[in-house]
């Protein structure tokens, strides 16, 4: 039984936002996607988040935010910060960009809201957190209700993702029939290759460790014949 | 006495930020302004906010977020929206920019952690709040949580005109010693005449009669002789 009304998915075309557009196509009767341009360092992130679209046969639109990129230092907008390969114990490691949850999902709101819209999916999810703080239930539901007073509206965002770890994301692609466009068209890499990626970056890591854990569960499912 | 810190004003170069501004000079050690371009049609706000900001011998800093000019209807940045002259029963008048003081006071907090301020000052209010959401005081103490999770950090907003009607507020400005200034220097017009500003829209309107009755009781305060 489909939600009558509309979802927007905030989109960046890697496996859990990926996972959560067709989680809202199959708990909601229309869904859109907002993906945005904030200086990225691997753009091609929005080509792959429209394909994925054309895909679902989901609306698109994308958004350019420069400023997000610009605004605080970090490796993933700035190719001359050395990226971090793990957390330092005194803070998030130097991918998190500042603000960057925060921006994207109010932006997602006022465009929302102008559509009539005001349930919001994001991918984000602090099992696997990294570090990051705005991945983590309690600033979701905090800015939750900023929005709702900054425009006094009823704003739902729903984050399918965020007590899962990535093995449970996989079992989710793969009860939502999407695992293989999962596994194969999406961007989670932090040096931009697609699908299964460069393997070595901590973002490759995390999801291969995923996929592992998945499959072997998934084949130890299958009955010995 | 000063606080030791730094604090960051956000910035239109209208009698309200203006007024913070001198505020926050009379209670921190050094004071930064920021502002911003996006799209709001008497952009020489920018120029003014400058000019008061060298006046004032304070570093300035403008950056451009058009989006949020384009992302909601509003008459303040699209002229061919006709502006409210009243507040509508049912919502805010149409110069309202959804979602504008979120991403104002969201990029300013960026902004000043990398910097290393957490200290920000706003000069909204909910005394004459125009039926704006985003300046309600419950709106921004939300935010400030958000905030503060959003990056791990401790901000704290400072919003020293929220409980002051306009006539409050010049008085405020008159003990901080900057009255002339803030009369003849400051941008509040809808229509983009500084100083006393065209004497008919709703922000002249309701900025003269706060003047009005301030000067009422500041003459009356002045013994006969």
């Amino acid at each position: 039984m489909l939600e009558p009304q509309s979802a927007l998915v905030v989109l960046s075309g890697g496996q859990d936002s990926t996972t959560c557009l067709f989680w809202a196509k199959a708990h909601f009767a229309r869904v859109h996607a907002l993906t945005f341009r904030y200086g990225q360092q691997h753009v091609q992130e929005v080509a792959i988040a429209e394909a994925i679209c054309r895909e679902a046969d989901v609306p698109f639109a994308a958004l350019d935010v420069p400023l997000i990129g610009t605004l605080g230092s970090n490796s993933l907008t700035d190719s001359t910060v050395a990226m971090d390969a793990t957390k330092p114990a005194d803070g998030p490691p130097n991918t998190f960009v500042p603000g960057r949850n925060l921006f994207f999902l109010s932006i997602a709101a006022v465009f929302a809201r102008e559509r009539g819209i005001f349930d919001l999916v994001t991918g984000v999810g602090q099992t696997d957190f990294s570090g990051y703080p705005d991945c983590r239930d309690t600033f979701v539901r905090s800015l939750n209700v900023t929005l709702n007073l900054a425009m006094d509206a009823q704003f739902r965002i729903h984050t399918p993702l965020m007590w899962l770890d990535k093995a449970e994301t996989w079992a989710m692609a793969d009860r939502l029939g999407v695992f293989d466009l999962i596994r194969h068209c999406t961007l989670t890499c932090y040096r931009g290759v697609v699908g299964d990626g460069c393997g070595e970056c901590p973002a490759c890591k995390l999801r291969r460790e995923g996929l592992e854990k998945y499959l072997r569960t998934r084949n130890a499912d299958v009955p010995n014949t």
